[in-house]
């Protein structure tokens, strides 16, 4: 359950070399790393392509249509941070714009990843300010009622603590809970040592049939050719 | 993140009498008891009308296209208990029908809560057990990958903890932390004190304009008349 | 372009008798006559089957999450009325429940027609007071931001000024410019005259390629049937 | 790919009894009998509850908007036919109506599957004529594009040939093709059989864990119990 | 309620002048001029990046499946203006592509607003003639039903009378009405004056919370801060 | 109904050169040649702009959540194929990224075509292997379910059979029966011949209406032109 009208000050982030590694090694990766969890919904999208982050959350409740706790979390950005903001339901306005951006930007944060609607997205694309949104929209919203800052939040499908790493690309989103953000950034530097080798043989023609030894398990559940 | 292929056996129930009152006023009353948070989405519906319950839960998350988790979760059902089944991933699948109802049904649950899709549903509304689910699908499921019991679910973007207070009816589905049933049920129980009253002046034509005082506050919020 | 913050106190309503007749043709019958425009868009759907009614439309324009307008346009119904909201982004909350119903019935209101949500549903049908939705969701509203009542409003696709006929049953909600109403009521008498006996030659085993003429058309279109 | 502006009038339809039993055996029973494959999407869903059918399949493609080609289907229909429309793109008119479904019954049609819309869902109740449809829609199509009937269509994700069996219910809609009914029939006969005694155990409170001998896989899976 | 099969031939367009410079300020600050009203639905998207106009609405109401009305449309252009497409139902085919683009363009139409689809958007890219639309699809069009040019159409939940004045941008698409186009310019420029006063503060690192004094509201509203 | 669990080695192709030059005249074009029919849902997007191909089908099954067919289908692939990958039922996960991607071009692989997600969309771009999906998703699969290889499918509600020519571009993704492909290009090249001189004629203002002669047709249909 959510808990209204609150804003928690001094949030435990996880570590923030970390963070950056992982943003390094992109979503995919770090999603397997994690066991195949921890995934915001494939809906979430960059505004413009190839911008690629890992930062620890500053999590924000919106309201609909009402950005109001978008400023409240502004004060609360720490250089290296992402602003990762849900909404207590499904809206598509136009919450964030440059001048919001200019503001984060100015605070140190990374980018922002918001269950609802952003707009300006030209000009944040000239600012490179990276946004993974569920729409654009030009519609503007007021400040009206209280959400919260920095409490366990849903986006997008996946829960968000404040302090969790935060890796976004081109392919979506994926939270770490910062207790295991360590571990799971050695399992994906162990991951991604093999990736050359494979790629290389994968090139050379060898299928991954072979590669993987796939032939006897899919014997095995009863694949049959037929010629 | 989720912890995968794990079964919690031990998990702290709310108390049982409390989830069956907070399920008696109904998830429009309990929701705005929290403060107006903590409802599932709306795409979550009911197989028949009509159903209204509430009961502690025990939380499953699957994968798609597979339901084995469900067979492992029904020996964690005790009296009083409602499942709620998360996926790693949108499926609308039928992971569940007549036979596992069956199984659950002897172990005393009062009812499904599934981010997913459910079959059977004439034999089940013959039953009496309850599913709120996002599809009704006859697509069959396999068991071959894990997922886990009792940990905590994001479920149609609503974060369930095992042994929370499920209250859903024909309005939807709610989730009340265990540690604030107690305190949910007083305020709900408040609120409904009044609805009577209320509902007698309104249908005796006095307008909630003036029940509840708006006219001051529209005035100053600069609503105009135009005759 | 929606003006905000205004209610037009002396709306121009179309003949009452002509709302109700329309109202008892139904909507399929209706949006013939008016030469198969003028319909809501399907997503909107009755909180429960068999319900058909004819009205006049008060509208209201409602702010995402925020039923405040409601409370409002209550004070401009009258006796077989029809409320029809709008809201100036997408929305699924909850913003209309039983204590409105019952003022909306003590003024008189025939239905809701809203593109958004509605909860209290179990208690909407005791009532019998119909509504037609987008959505059905627990979640409540809050009272802070100012739309309007009687401005003409975009609902759920279709273009409703006040005064206007609205005509909703099963199968979706039409309305009827307030000008073209007894015109269309006319059409749609006449239409309506040959149903029967259409329908006895259907039934007895008549092929509508044969009542209505088309295997020259047909033909001429370039039809082949293949033995 | 479609051939349009064709009628075939000699289908090879599969076995009428067949189609009847497999009808009884339901949607869920004969997906499975087929090895979970050939079910029709689930967002096809029946106007009115409790209908079952099996029957044999009329195809027929429509163009968006135009419901020409449902007239020159109805010719085509023999008694046990189940008429199966699909469109050339998504469409969610109402293409069909009362006078159409008194023609279709007269025809000796059992239902529509139409993957478009359709209207005059009360009547359709009242008659008891089923179908299972995409949407329900007042808006009215025209009669001016040709289409085909008697072809393979896709309808709502499934492949459907003339002269297939096809089986509806609440849980959905499958397609069987006309060569494997029997086939099918004996399969899903089977897999019934054992209904009942494995529903005898579950509602005696054996876990399907025990019964389906699930704990050996699962240890095996890595599935971990924690107290 | 639309009017079909007609053409009006002579609208009252607003001033070319002031549509141009509404086009040069972008949709979300015309947008917040007019009231936070006004917008198209966003989805509605452009088919590249970059594209920023403002003109005249033509208006034209579409059949599904069916683009004739467009070539009449064509005829009723004149320089400066943009397309509005609407549709009697919902409808993804791709109306239009390169061939009447080439015709609009030679008409002098700075742009088409089209609530269905569109194709050869490689084509319409290398022109830059920009598009924005629900759809890009490569499904053609019949010519055989009438619609309607120059009345008034819903196209994507924005209501839209010729002669308007349309704003389009990469972050949604606004109609402002042609007797508030003036009235809207003057307040857009004014909203416009204090952007970059606002966006060199907030680059400094002075806060929202600060700049636009709402820690008061804030407190006031019940905010709470913990440590 | 899908046959699972199969593998068919020898498909017969349609004409390599054939699919080359229909895949350099467009989806459009040869979507138009085939009247207007073989098109995909327009929910198919390219994750790139500006890649266009033509080639020979291999089609693949999938289990939700589960890639292990591709893995299969790559020893099937042969230089000039094209894979189309449909799924038993809607599933976005990432089913295919960057080392099946170097594997499928190792094997002579044109592009993807997947009714299901994608990842590491930045690879891809960067090795120039076009797919379309109909979404782009980090979720990783699982190898634990068969389904088969060169059967014919259901793809985003196209039927694609193996060795059929498939055709996509940025419009969109068009299948052609490899009996009619021939037949196609010859009548893809006549529509193609015609297209520079109306081009021309459009761009020197000459009106659609004129040079298709439509005047008459919408004299006789009944519009009408009002000053």
């Amino acid at each position: 359950m959510y808990e209204l009208g609150v804003v928690y000050r001094n949030i435990k982030r996880a570590d923030g070399d970390v963070a950056t590694q992982l943003g390094a090694l992109g979503s995919a990766t770090v999603h397997e790393a994690m066991g195949r969890v921890g995934l915001l919904k494939p809906y979430m999208r960059p505004i413009y392509e190839g911008a690629q982050v890992g930062g620890t959350a500053v999590t924000v409740l919106l309201q609909p249509g009402d950005n109001w706790m978008l400023h409240v979390a502004a004060e609360q950005i720490q250089p290296g941070d992402i602003v990762v903001a849900a909404c207590t339901t499904d809206n598509t306005d136009g919450f964030f714009g440059d001048l919001l951006a200019t503001s984060f930007k100015a605070r140190g944060a990374r980018a922002l990843i918001i269950d609802g609607g952003v707009r300006d997205v030209r000009v944040l694309t000239e600012m490179q300010f990276p946004v993974w949104s569920k729409a654009i929209s030009s519609k503007g919203t007021v400040k009206a009622t209280l959400g919260s800052v920095n409490i366990p939040v849903v986006c997008a499908g996946g829960l968000v603590h404040p302090g969790d790493v935060v890796v976004a690309d081109d392919d979506g989103v994926v939270a770490v809970p910062a207790a295991l953000a360590a571990q799971v950034l050695e399992k994906a530097l162990a991951r991604e040592a093999f990736e050359g080798e494979k790629r290389a043989k994968l090139a050379s023609g060898v299928l991954g049939l072979d590669m993987y030894n796939m032939r006897g398990p899919l014997e095995k559940a009863g694949l049959r050719y037929i010629d």
